[in-house]
């Protein structure tokens, strides 16, 4: 983060290609990668380390996650449901593992087909394994709330409940706990009452990132309140392409390039180059035929006479 | 705006429609307005005072506002490009007059066929015109400072000229300035220094209003930031309709649908309903077939136990 303001972390090609039926070939995946790393992109969610039958399309994460890792600079995140997905994903050398933690216990149980006990029981699991390895390999290790902001199954989730869980994810040994709209459900209120809340029980520097859809329009609103109450990391999806395909209706990561062009026309730098970043779409329109992108930026292009505060 | 917190001016009938090629059936435009009105919305731009064979669109204005009139508590509003739309909308009985500036000269010329000079002698002519009605019929005259956020010509305007057209705006004898972002450059800190900017110049209570597309996908985003530095009109358009058509790639006007969720969502009243606002949609579908509108609302629905402030 030295030279950067904020934190854009990349999740299309976990968030994003879970949620489509085409599998991108791995050549595509790793072009992608490169690429969005190349316009200066500083972390990437290369994949998630479940069973093949349930999420073909991230059946090669292992490879994706061996790939990322050459590209110098790049923090390579993955996804693990479980100790089990942990155990892999270490063995790849991934810098960061995410485990969610649905707040909604009736979407944990969809989702993850665990109660909140066993997930956290999962991440004390991870910890120990985490624990075990030298200090200078130990990944990043996040618990993310997801349905924060509303469970399409329960609708919203007492605040209570965040919180002791954000609590129960830090006593369990995780590095961080992440905000996630999983269900596109927040609004830039919310997304400030979530953050004061949550980090009133874990601190400052151990809530920093928040991870937002747009299905609902109010995307990058979100975003702006949540760098009015100092969040720094957030999570976005090349053209748009994502969303989970166990909430019904939650699809729609907001869009990378459209993020950027917010944050870096605010004056925050991203170290993201805008037209470097759009270049990378032709990647997924070869790879996903059929598949739709949004964003605006990419048809807008930059107002005329624009400084990126990366530039 | 008594038992409002933020009034949603709808500028569809208008803005959107001077955009498109179709021309919507008197009988449908007072559907529409009709249907808007009875969803809770207060103000409504319901066309402008431009020659017919610029905008046959939009021909009809007198008889839409004769209708509008009939509404009770609606705000009827107008454009005037220049003291002789004004003569028209005076005669009409519009409760309110905007006359647009544009800050970039070229895009004055281009759009108005006037240097700066000209348009501020018109806002003089058009005060001389108010004036000479009772006080109780005069209409509110808003000076629209459109291009406020960069020209697709010139690119950015300098503060200066900003600040300095504001100020001879209210000079000329405008009740009020409004901060347009015509061509869809805004961003939200530019938003907030622009309206510091402009009510250092001509006070807070002069500057209440501002117009935004959604052309770079922030336009909420930048809605959020005006409510931060206590803006309190937002205009928008239903379905996104709209845009300027003489700003090559500004079109899209914020979607009235999405931005009363996230106000409503914030705790914030609008007075609309949101349910009734959507069903305002099928009005525009059935006479405007073929016509694209936007708004995620509308397809993903509110979140489940969604609670509006105005409920």
């Amino acid at each position: 983060m030295s030279n950067i303001d904020i934190l854009v972390s990349e999740v299309g090609p976990r968030d994003g290609l879970q949620s489509i039926k085409s599998i991108m070939p791995l050549e595509a995946k790793k072009a992608w990668i490169a690429a969005e790393a190349a316009a200066g992109v500083r972390e990437i969610e290369v994949g998630s380390f479940v069973p093949a039958k349930i999420l073909p399309q991230l059946a090669d994460t292992a490879e994706v996650v061996a790939f990322a890792r050459t590209i110098p600079g790049l923090q390579v995140a993955v996804l693990v449901p479980n100790a089990k997905g942990a155990e892999a994903a270490l063995k790849s050398g991934a810098h960061k593992l995410t485990l969610p933690l649905s707040v909604s216990e009736t979407h944990s149980l969809k989702n993850l087909r665990r109660t909140h006990d066993q997930v956290i029981e999962e991440a004390k699991a991870i910890v120990a394994m985490i624990r075990e390895l030298p200090e200078d390999q130990r990944p990043h290790f996040e618990g993310s709330l997801s349905t924060a902001f509303g469970c399409t199954l329960e609708g919203p989730i007492p605040d209570a409940q965040i919180a002791r869980l954000a609590g129960r994810l830090i006593e369990a040994g995780c590095d961080e706990v992440g905000l996630s709209d999983t269900t596109g459900y927040a609004d830039p209120r919310a997304v400030k009452h979530l953050t004061r809340l949550v980090r009133g029980v874990v601190g400052d520097d151990k809530l920093t990132g928040i991870h937002l859809h747009n299905t609902r329009g109010v995307g990058l609103a979100n975003v702006l309140a949540a760098l009015d109450v100092g969040l720094t990391t957030v999570d976005s999806s090349l053209g748009g392409l994502g969303g989970c395909p166990f909430a019904p209706g939650a699809s729609g990561n907001i869009v990378t390039e459209d993020l950027v062009f917010m944050l870096e026309a605010m004056g925050l730098k991203t170290g993201i180059d805008i037209e470097k970043l759009v270049a990378c779409r032709t990647i997924l329109k070869e790879a996903l035929p059929g598949e739709e992108l949004y964003g605006f930026i990419p048809d807008a292009g930059v107002p005329l006479g624009f400084k990126p505060a990366s530039a």
